[in-house]
């Protein structure tokens, strides 16, 4: 069997996330669809990140294996973006060894959350970006953010009823750019847990409009109470920027 | 009789563009339409640039006459964007004297057309860029820029079939910039003739590609025929950013 790595863009907004839902559109039910009509066989894909409904991504990176694609390994983005929705497409494909899986295999991984401000919602960045109508205090946000750094139990953060074996994860890096228009959030962590990075901006922006103190931030950490910390923010932000392999 | 003037924002891809048509989706239309329902009369509204089909605005400025509107004019951009359509917002509102016409009043007026380079198009980028699947030679473009400055004749960048007086403009400012993902030109003028800047900006594209020279471009301008510029590039890729006023 050969082991095929795809990197993947997708504009997440008509779709029902990445994962296959039957009867939804999903970005892995029309990826699986295209490989299907390029081989004899059935191909089951994995992906780097299962995003949510209406998240997007500039760096998914999939997985599968399969040993009766005709179509040469460089032709694959022409083969199956002639395939896809507009909305997705396939901009980076290579062979990887039969070890690689591209979830188990992702040494880390990076979600950016864009932010827009301003007294009205901005046509252009309505998919693409939360709007906050209350100016935030963008430097509190970038203290707040040093709150998250290094390993912890990001246990306040998960989704309620996700099961997994542990809450536990590394945080490499979060970067708060305030400079332009869109305000970004980057995340960098070796895992994250099911809507961390959208419970993660939505105590930060909270902390923004002054709502909340970095003090009760520490607190939540500390608690692993999932009740405590703030609402999960909008989708339309979050973007899976870029997937790391060593 | 009162003056109003309106800033609008709007996403130019489901609409026919901003003058009424008959039968049509239009920004003049939705804008006629949601004015209508806060006062007593019809109000026919002025806009500063008749984009077209597809093409977007940042900054487009509406002007109107009225005496019967009850709305207080700080609380008219709330009060119609509750009533148009999510890929219209009006950002701005004031009063102005009795000879302001958002047309015939503008000192000048800046349009962005935005470029985006590389193998696949970019899924973000479909509804707001052209893209350009061949690496473009920006210095090149830039010079090519330069030959647009200044107070000329631009009837061979115009629309065939077009009525105006006269077909000379001035051009303030061409201002290329290809440090970013997204490459863009911005042409600021006195004014702009029907299809002027997609004509420009597909002969620029020409000249980057290595398929003009700038001795040929000189040659086009100097010769007022539309038949020899290049073809009109796609309007998805061209923003009405500001209009100014004196």
């Amino acid at each position: 069997m050969k082991t095929y790595c795809l990197i993947v863009q997708y504009d997440g907004t008509d779709y029902a996330g990445f994962q296959v839902q039957p009867g939804q559109p999903t970005i892995q039910g029309e990826l699986e669809t295209a490989l299907q009509k390029l081989g004899p066989n059935f191909i089951r894909i994995a992906g780097a990140g299962r995003t949510d409904a209406g998240v997007h991504s500039e760096g998914q990176t999939v997985s599968f294996r399969d040993d009766q694609l005709t179509v040469p390994v460089d032709r694959l983005p022409y083969a199956l973006n002639s395939l896809l929705p507009r909305d997705i497409r396939v901009v980076e494909s290579r062979m990887e060894s039969n070890q690689f899986h591209a979830r188990i295999s992702a040494k880390d991984k990076t979600y950016r959350y864009q932010i827009y401000e301003g007294p009205f919602p901005n046509v252009f960045y309505q998919r693409y970006a939360y709007w906050s109508k209350e100016s935030l205090d963008w430097e509190r946000m970038s203290e707040c953010g040093k709150l998250f750094l290094g390993k912890q139990d990001f246990a306040a953060f998960a989704a309620s009823g996700s099961s997994v074996k542990t809450t536990v994860r590394t945080m490499y890096d979060v970067q708060v750019d305030a400079e332009h228009v869109l305000k970004t959030i980057r995340f960098t962590a070796d895992g994250f847990l099911y809507n961390m990075v959208r419970n993660l901006v939505g105590t930060m922006v909270d902390v923004g409009l002054g709502r909340r103190s970095l003090r009760e931030v520490e607190s939540i950490l500390e608690s692993r109470d999932r009740r405590l910390a703030s609402a999960t923010i909008a989708p339309q932000g979050l973007f899976l920027e870029r997937v790391n392999y060593s």
